[in-house]
């Protein structure tokens, strides 16, 4: 490994400018006008397997192709499978950008680019911890099968069915998913759980139109009024969900964990403050940490009804909606909370309106355990290539593909986020440290190391 | 008044022709291109004033002009303020218009056009009473004092300006204003209560800016799920308001009132499939018509926050907001109101989130004694016009003008409304019974006659 780890350092430079080529492409999956560039982005990562002598391979989809890449050995008795995507997001807002966002600068320790640490940077590392291997020992010590996908900005479904149909060629030990970042700088991560979501819509009809306030007001139910009272039902003073059952699938954090998340540097008031918030809330006897990682939720994303311009209109609107979503811990099951939460919305709804739903998304929680297999493995191999103690955390979004790939491969899929909370993955300015980039690499390389030695 | 209400028989069709050259005029205040159709209807009001010899002028405002016309003569004890407006709605959408809307046309007994209810037509019913005694008796049996508007419909300011500036000028001893309707065919009606209203908007500011629900949910308070809290903390399950010292100003109904009110044919069922609603709603121990005429309201007019567009996503607003407009009998008043309102939103307001207040338009409650001056002659006027016994009703909705009149110049305004409930005020076919209108035009000429006699 020594050697690796030096070859890794002596091509650092070169492995950047290959980066910068990358990043150049403006692989923007939202926009239908950037669609060759998705397939330019394509191209280009199959071409950096190609050159590794991988079996790469393009597989056109309704939507961007998808990359898969593979190396077989008969040696090897581990497979390991790993997840990337290269499309970005859009870069809007331009102005707010210190320089174009497809145009790549370095900055101090900083790559300043779209798509730096979300997600081309983090998928880079993996391509050249396979070269590190290749060029070092002509060999790799593990089988791998590379999905790089583009249409994961977009949430698109080619992904999971192009897993689900390929299930038996992507059969695998592990899985390795580098879409999120340390817990602060050198501290590594490794993320074992993730909340999984279930999207629900309410619309709450009452008079046929829209009535005139003074002419009818305080003989007709306002169908406003009763979905407010409707969602003020669904959720105690504390944050504590109201919807009978909606609790009892909860798998209660574990001692260790909340020892573990306590462990943590975390501060309260620094975390209001960056939200901008008079108070924070949540649950009682759960720390921030633990209501944002580890707790289920439901939250209005939205809410709309009557009139919404400038001044006033007295109307008694003939309907209000709301998009409500409910993130999910594990063991809650999306399908069972949805029925949950129509059954209860359908017990409070008073006689004088009509309910109504719309499915959302929704998505299941992911949690893999301490003792799943390769495990150790990730955690020793974040070690070495940070030089630091990595620590266990949970990320309170949902990421579909995990789910899918542990469901539809029956594998663990470990979250070993290379990049920064502060990265701006989303934002203007999205950057990737060039030291991380290169530990990044070097966890990788030493994952396939330590992989085949189990 | 025998030769007058033969007179305005013999007359009526040249009448209806006159009406029809003023529903001609597309005076459309709220659309500035018809500008100048408002002056042309201002105009029109001002020469038939002139052409009966009364003292008619255009007074400029920085909107359309107002009409004022005056008849004094020494001998008459008592003088009637007449109020009206020669502006009309818009009468889009037009394809529902069986014929174009300033193009007048009778269908059986009535007269179809924008305006021919709202107000022209009624408001035309009393310069005829004045044309009949002319004519008749070449005098007038009291003063009279015509001001027409030409911004009700936009909701204008300049004609309470002009009536507050001109308060001595404009001193009378009762005002009569018909702009509304009969409480049913063949039942004319004094309509002695209006509610007024107090109009508020209200935001609740969470996070600085919208968060990612899956990152934050659980540890910071969502500012819409609060906002729907408040909301539902406004009323009770029955749609009595929680707001403390809400009721006490409210003069209880009468008993006469109630059994008045009992007395009126009422369906309430027939109301129900009206607005297309499951079931009616409001509070306990009132009818229908007491809760829409005779008791305080507090409805959402628009609510709105967060995301709104197709699909989901997946945030916690940064803020939410909602127009409210509370209802209000006598004797509540608007500014109590909204301190009362505002304590309480304060009061309810958790620590997480920060509240804002917008006020928008306000007008206090209207209510006219049955022993009040001139309200026995009102009530003989319709007995002898329409030959029927009249009700009393109040109306749900609120007529700003009428309590400037009552505040400003001291006197009683007596609503006397000529059209029917279904004469499509604000909507496509607009209508005007041609009997209704001979009949208000006998009311009218009749009602000058009884003050005099008084």
């Amino acid at each position: 490994m020594d050697q690796i780890i030096e070859y890794i350092r002596n091509n650092k430079q070169r492995f950047i400018d290959e980066l910068i080529e990358f990043l150049k492409i403006p692989s923007l999956s939202a926009q239908s006008r950037h669609k060759a560039d998705c397939e330019r982005a394509a191209d280009f990562v199959r071409k950096q397997f190609s050159q590794l002598g991988l079996d790469a391979q393009l597989h056109p989809t309704a939507g961007n192709p998808i990359v898969t890449a593979r190396h077989t050995s008969p040696e090897n008795k581990t497979t390991v499978l790993i997840y990337g995507h290269y499309d970005v997001q859009p870069p809007e807002p331009l102005d707010l950008w210190t320089s174009p966002p497809f145009e790549p600068r370095i900055e101090g320790d900083n790559i300043i680019a779209r798509g730096a640490t979300d997600d081309k940077g983090q998928l880079f590392t993996h391509i050249k911890a396979v070269e590190a291997h290749l060029k070092t020992n002509a060999r790799l010590p593990v089988n791998l099968i590379f999905v790089i996908e583009g249409e994961e900005e977009v949430a698109g479904v080619h992904v999971s069915e192009f897993i689900r149909t390929h299930r038996d060629d992507l059969k695998c030990d592990v899985a390795v998913v580098s879409d999120s970042s340390q817990y602060a700088p050198n501290m590594p991560a490794l993320c074992y759980g993730l909340r999984g979501i279930c999207a629900q819509e309410i619309r709450v009809q009452g008079p046929k139109q829209d009535l005139h306030s003074g002419s009818f007001g305080g003989a007709v139910a306002n169908p406003v009024n009763v979905l407010c009272q409707m969602i003020a039902q669904l959720k105690d003073e504390s944050g504590k969900i109201r919807i009978p059952g909606f609790y009892d699938d909860v798998l209660p954090l574990e001692q260790w964990e909340r020892e573990a998340f306590a462990a943590l540097p975390w501060d309260d008031e620094a975390f209001r403050q960056s939200l901008g918030v008079k108070a924070l809330h949540g649950e009682e006897t759960y720390t921030s940490i633990e209501r944002k990682w580890a707790r289920p939720t439901l939250d209005v994303n939205g809410i709309f009804g009557g009139y919404n311009g400038e001044g006033a209109k007295t109307i008694i609107p003939a309907w209000g909606g709301a998009k409500i979503t409910m993130r999910l811990v594990p063991n809650q099951n999306p399908q069972t909370i949805s029925r949950l939460f129509r059954d209860f919305i359908r017990k409070i709804t008073p006689p004088t309106v009509e309910v109504s739903f719309i499915d959302h998304s929704s998505c299941g929680p992911v949690i893999v355990k301490r003792s799943a297999p390769f495990v150790a493995e990730a955690l020793e191999s974040l070690r070495r290539g940070f030089g630091a103690e990595p620590v266990f955390i949970r990320e309170g979004g949902s990421i579909p593909i995990v789910l899918t790939i542990q469901q539809e491969l029956n594998v663990h899929a470990l979250l070993l986020g290379f990049g920064l909370p502060d990265d701006n993955a989303h934002g203007p300015n999205e950057k990737l440290s060039l030291t991380d980039f290169e530990r990044g690499i070097r966890t990788s390389a030493t994952f396939f190391h330590l992989c085949a030695q189990k």
